[in-house]
């Protein structure tokens, strides 16, 4: 069965519209979200114009902040801490990558975690390790959103995590083992977390040995066709965060996006499948609009 | 063979005794560590009294910070900002548990990361997770530590992690899946890192199994007899971070400890294993002397 994460994301982003509208209606102000760009990277621009329609979509306010490529990392810090103080915008995000002369890891951990929603500040992440409340990255919470949605519950399952990012595997790994008790905001039905998870990478040994003891194979490596038909027990599920772009010259634009797993051959013996694209992908966006929600409400009940 | 943590943590005591005499045969300041105490918990008095020992012995300076067990939290977190800005603390733990009507979430998240030789504040753990510069609590850095000692390395191999607390199964198997270039102040031979890592706890099925197919096992459960030797395959390296009191009649206090192995017919399978007691107890404390000397060096150098 495919996992339809172009469906789920639609029928989020209609929630999330009437959860927005009727803020408006009660005549209180609606969720704000900052976009901060650096330069004119072209993929950015795009990113950048596809998470502000989104927004649009639902009725998220968002604000795009631009700064040319030689800005300093000091006047981005003030930026940023101008940003945390703020009371009319609830979260920001910082479109990476940053010109070269600019630390990230500087500039992320300077974001207020409550305003954090792309979910990448230390604080956030160690929040998310000890179980406390955190904005999640976007990537697993679409994941884990994705999963509930279909009632799949992860308790007592054994997982493996191909991949140790700091934007997917690892933190998706981190969530799948917390105590199911500590349920968060929109997960309904099937809890999530007490699985048994294993993290695999490129230094794993014997990848297909531990992939066919796996109930749950989430594939984050970047790596067309990396999971094949042999490593899958009949009745996996399977998660397919990979989108590579891949020759194809019957194409107009003379490539195609494929995922990290052999669909055509996997997606016959699992028992549920994400394509790509349409599983994982239109989960992240909608993710970052969830997230700007909650980085919302949370500062009414003070949630986080 | 047994891992013998009483020796190394020896031989580490003496490492640090002789890096302290230089700075102060140079002139130079020591090491500084304060221990915050609240209420008069006996087991927290015992504890607090053994840590200054330890820091006696090396020739870290110690002070104790006593508050009776009325003191509120908004005075708690006073004291934790004037310890954060004191320039001549260079690290500084709160002794747990604190009473019930203090949040111990909120005392840990104040303190600056810096100086947090727990390494229990959220900032440290999500910075580990990222591969960042951090301060890594005491039992994982003292297993990380014994690892190096013996040279054993782990890239590639399969551990196994049972247990997911905060202080011991989390964050050593997010140490144990991070890649291996990371590699940290003292660790000198062996590579720590890259191993492929699965965490279990109390709601994984089949445990026997999954710890068949492991190369090391970390047993943090706190479950007297947990890991049988049927469960172990020959060769295999063992980690034992149980510490539990049984009854004993042959004993003058009634009892004995024991971790969480079956000792006597483990350590015949196994290639290495740590003893209860003498295995990773002594390299818990030593660590918090290696974290509070980390913390002095890095304010020289800004290495954190």
């Amino acid at each position: 069965m495919i996992l339809d994460g172009k469906k789920i994301a639609a029928e989020i982003r209609a929630e999330l519209r009437e959860q927005i509208e009727a803020l408006r209606a009660q005549g209180q102000r609606v969720p704000k979200l900052a976009i901060v760009i650096v330069g004119n990277n072209p993929a950015s621009e795009t990113y950048v114009a596809n998470k502000i329609k989104a927004c649009a979509e639902v009725g998220i306010e968002a604000v795009r902040i631009a700064y040319t490529s030689d800005i300093t990392e000091q006047t981005l810090l003030t930026e940023i801490h101008r940003l945390n103080n703020d009371e009319t915008i609830d979260g920001f995000i910082v479109q990476l990558p940053l010109p070269e002369h600019i630390r990230e890891s500087v500039i992320l951990s300077a974001i207020d975690y409550r305003k954090d929603v792309d979910g990448l500040t230390p604080e956030n992440i160690g929040r998310t390790v000890q179980g406390m409340p955190s904005i999640i990255s976007a990537t697993p919470r679409g994941i884990r959103e994705l999963l509930a949605r279909y009632q799949i519950a992860t308790a007592g399952k054994h997982v493996v995590v191909i991949g140790r990012s700091n934007i997917v595997g690892k933190p998706m790994a981190i969530l799948l083992m917390q105590r199911a008790y500590l349920s968060l905001p929109n997960i309904s039905a099937a809890s999530f977390g007490d699985a048994t998870v294993t993290i695999c990478h490129s230094k794993t040994q014997d990848l297909a040995a531990i992939c066919r003891t796996a109930d749950i194979i989430i594939v984050a490596a970047g790596s067309p066709g990396l999971l094949t038909a042999d490593m899958v027990r009949e009745g996996a599920v399977i998660i397919d965060v990979g989108i590579n772009r891949v020759e194809d010259i019957s194409s107009p634009h003379g490539y195609k996006l494929v995922g990290d797993v052999d669909f055509e051959n996997v997606s016959k013996k699992a028992a549920y499948i994400t394509p790509v694209p349409g599983g994982v992908g239109p989960m992240t966006i909608v993710s970052l609009l969830q997230n700007t929600m909650q980085a919302y409400t949370s500062k009414q009940n003070k949630s986080l």
